[in-house]
């Protein structure tokens, strides 16, 4: 199993959401708010304190797992729906998920997707 | 050492930490309020929009880590409180977590737990 | 790559993220509010209900990624930022992450950094 993490702009949420939606198979998502720095936009990607850079930005957090086999379709259309071009877009993490479980049914693996 | 996260109903908090408090080995947890939507609740999980479907349902986040002895417990007993036999009960994820530390202690791995 | 998750007292958010501003390359550092409560103090980490445990204390949850060569020195930064010597200090998590990727240049590993 993966578990897969997008930090992404609040406003392409919707976005995003509805190509999930869209998908044959929609794995269900958790969604939270936090506030992120991106990387230094100095040289070497050293921290340049500005107006923009020295408060943080509202972001998203997506958080959904999946099945191996899904995972690379899953990264492709979480990525092509929160893509703006700007700066501040975010990132797509992939875990490996030992282990996963419904709490209703007992569910296990690639049976809880 | 192992991290566990569950996505649990709201409700249902006061019974897991009563049930966690009550083991020999309180691990400790961290808590956090979430939103989600369960997978798709058609055929192969395919989304079927609906007027409960389109909403994101609160959901409680709980994350703790543990010895990889003490997991298969930890799991069993969160699993068994978070439980209401309804739709929307949640889900347990297990991951591999490589290193573990006390910022105030500087124990590591198994001593942090 | 490498995922690092710290736990963190909020009034030391602004010590911590200042720490890794200073660093020659400064990661992105994603940051929530979330609620805990620290293992067990009693024998063997049971669980002792007094006017302090039975409340969740307010957290700060601090996530990012990095590269394997970069992982060591930014929880080395992050945990002296964060140490106070009281109890409640929080801890460090270090998981291992397959993929990263950023949103808007399709950067992957450590050229995502």
């Amino acid at each position: 199993m993966k578990e897969i993490k997008a930090i992404i702009q609040p406003h392409m949420l919707t976005k995003v959401i509805d190509a999930l939606h869209a998908l044959p198979h929609f794995p269900g998502v958790t969604v939270s708010d936090c506030q992120g720095q991106g990387r230094g936009g100095g040289k070497g990607g050293r921290f340049v304190p500005d107006e923009r850079s020295i408060y943080f930005s509202k972001k998203t957090k997506l958080e959904l797992f999946c099945s191996d086999a899904a995972c690379e379709e899953l990264v492709r259309v979480i990525k092509s729906a929160a893509h703006t071009g700007n700066s501040g877009d975010g990132v797509i993490m992939v875990a490996d998920l030992p282990r996963v479980l419904r709490i209703r049914t007992g569910e296990e693996q690639d049976q809880a997707v």
